[in-house]
């Protein structure tokens, strides 16, 4: 039976404040919290790295009929631009059906759900500290500083979505047999910056996601609706080109010529930035279990904080939203079985794009300027454009569909197999789009 | 150049206290810190599942004089006694020259090394609480209670010994880029208790490490001084087989029955014990890095937790204080150096013994009750016999020598891919003493 719920939010971030709305629609009492200011009295955006939405998030937001207000501030991107040393510039298609993933500005995203939220009847609460949670009881405990006087605020549930170094999940750690892991990358990333030009116009294809891929490092640049770009630069942070490496002025302006001589004129601001900017880690977080009987539940990033080389972290959490509100939809009011079954169907899907996220970094990297590489994509396309209902490419399943994480990365896995054994075939590069291909990978498609 | 330092050893327990002998005997001062009572005051051993020392831990103990006074409460075991259901039972030597492994109990050599280290001049500060640690000075924090107030101690260099759920990795954690995980078994485990005999005796065959080995879950006992023995039941927490499907003293006896029939008379207070002794997990826990600067060190199961099964816990601990003693001889007072090396020495083993401990989990509960596993080991002990130049077997890699961790675990790797081939050979079970099989052994190495 439905009963209506006091409910606490921790963390107005993405995916806090998104489940806050869908909470709030279906009837329940529901408070936001964070330790942070009102995003939207800051000028920052808060975090960095663009989003790059795509169709599982598309998806959460339509379900509440908030998409197209997204869609506004986006800006489609259907193609790599890929930036190769001392080569023309190649673009690579990203869907197959000429889909477009969208630039968003996570704090401009961020602004917009929170005034959809407090429209709607959440109640916010910034420069709320959280320090402890009871678990038994959903009891937040709050107060000015960690070793001062607290007090107690209790709720029917609290979920935890207050990012990958969640306060209610270093409670969750704390009890005995919780599977716990962070794994920081040696690669560390900075922020850098594309200016309009005189016009205000994009100085790059603004419907590209462009990288200029270097092996060991890597530079990308998303459009925003200003004109602008925001690059970040992933790099090691220890190494023969590093961030250790680049200590003055002359240094980072050296390496950038070096490496990067198409963006000379594009980064004006580039050796101020390059020290001004925090060099940044990146981090795959996993846990189990999400849920605490019926009580407490873990979502997005404070369950599963991935890298951003798939573009799908926010994505992945609005899909826990989706995949919760059906459940909370099938198994009326018994919150015991919603959590239980909403942690045990997220944390397979959780998992496989924590590898898949992993995996994509030397793919963007370094593979997108590998001949054989874009070769493989090619083929690919090609076969699954001719036989749609026989092959759809990781990418586009990950990006553009909704079958589950764990199946693209299975299926993926099989799909790139059959690939090497294509690639081996003589002659390939001429042959690439003949029948004995096709034939090739569809009798490897059936064993 | 060597300077005397004043250092903390957080945690009194096995490494702990070895370690605070060590530096003791290096000029050092030494205060060992621990939240806990002095073990030598109370009755209760401590820490269940009775230590194995084997190789490893011993030669930690030669270097400074002291095995001999620990062999002297040990009990050698120089093979497994493997108790099939409806077979006889069937013994398997553990060494290829008779080596043995030594059941010792936690308790007494805890006791033992506490006093060798007091004898030595090593202070020990029991029922001393640390809350945290600042890394960059060494100074642990100390008080009755984690909300009260604190007293600061300033030492040189801080020692982390203090086990799995480390206070001082705790803090550690907490920096940027810190790699952690924990990852607890399905399978938990329970003590209990097989008395001495009338006379004092004990019961079953006391050089003997026993197993009952069932799949899913297994018995084991390794003998006491006293004549008794400590009993040790592994088996998943929940599912068919369970310890949540045992929740009435009927379901504990009727299980013992149809599982361990021969135990019956050995176990007379089962159902009493069962009830009242815990039902612990099993957790590995690995992180890194485990130094700061010159400041900061762990140590034993605060660097790196593993699970029981191949009986290496300490030893690895041990194998820690050692490398760490000729790192310390090597670069003479130059700490930064010695702490580097140190983990860059250690962490690969302790990874490899980590893989090597979770895979002997289904090697002890499963395997040894496998005639093709026990046929493996024939042959493969045969041909280390004949070849010992060429074939050292796994365990007595790990247990009897002192070859890294992480070579034990590559070279058994390529050792078992041998034997999975030379199990295919027809009609193995007849020839395996043959020529045949033997170059063919040969040959696979040489590829």
């Amino acid at each position: 039976m439905h009963v209506n719920k006091k409910i606490a939010v921790v963390g107005s971030g993405l995916v806090g404040t998104l489940l806050a709305i869908y909470l709030k629609k279906l009837g329940h009492e529901v408070h936001v919290l964070d330790r942070s200011k009102d995003i939207r009295t800051i000028d920052f955006s808060g975090r960095s790295i663009n989003l790059a939405m795509s169709t599982r998030g598309w998806r959460a937001l339509e379900n509440i009929g908030i998409a197209d207000q997204v869609h506004a501030i986006g800006i489609p991107m259907n193609k790599r631009a890929i930036h190769i040393a001392n080569q023309e510039l190649k673009y690579q298609p990203y869907g197959m059906n000429s889909e477009s993933i969208f630039s968003i500005s996570r704090g401009g995203l961020n602004k917009l759900l929170i005034d959809i939220a407090e429209k709607e009847g959440v109640h916010f609460h910034f420069e709320t500290r959280i320090w402890d949670v009871e678990l038994a009881t959903a009891t937040l405990f709050t107060g000015e500083s960690e070793f001062g006087a607290w007090q107690a605020l209790q709720y029917d549930m609290v979920f935890g979505a207050d990012g990958a170094f969640s306060r209610i999940r270093h409670r969750m750690q704390r009890q005995n047999r919780f599977n716990y892991s962070q794994h920081f990358l040696n690669t560390g990333y900075k922020e850098l910056h594309i200016p309009a030009d005189a016009n205000g116009s994009h100085q790059l294809d603004k419907n590209s996601f462009h990288i200029w891929p270097r092996g060991e490092f890597m530079l990308i640049a998303l459009p925003n609706l200003d004109g602008s770009f925001t690059c970040t630069l992933f790099m090691p942070f220890e190494g023969a080109i590093s961030f250790e490496q680049l200590t003055n002025v002359q240094q980072v302006a050296t390496f950038f010529e070096t490496y990067f001589p198409d963006t000379k004129n594009l980064i004006p601001n580039l050796t101020h930035d390059f020290f001004k900017n925090p060099t940044s880690s990146l981090v795959t977080m996993q846990c189990y279990p999400w849920v605490y009987q019926d009580k407490i539940a873990l979502i997005g990033d404070a369950a599963h904080a991935i890298v951003p080389f798939y573009g799908q972290g926010m994505n992945a959490g609005f899909e826990d939203v989706t995949v919760l509100a059906e459940l909370i939809a099938q198994h009326n009011g018994d919150w015991q079985t919603i959590l239980e079954t909403y942690q045990q169907a997220r944390k397979p899907n959780a998992d496989a794009i924590a590898e898949l996220s992993y995996r994509n970094h030397t793919e963007m990297s370094t593979k997108t300027a590998d001949e054989s590489f874009l070769l493989q994509k090619k083929i690919e396309q090609h076969f699954a454009k001719k036989y749609p209902e026989k092959w759809l490419p990781l990418y586009d399943r990950v990006t553009f569909s909704h079958d589950s994480y764990l199946s693209a990365l299975q299926i993926g896995d099989k799909q790139n197999y059959i690939m090497q054994q294509v690639l081996q075939i003589p002659n390939i590069d001429a042959i690439w789009d003949s029948e004995i291909v096709e034939q090739t990978i569809i009798s490897l498609l059936e064993k």
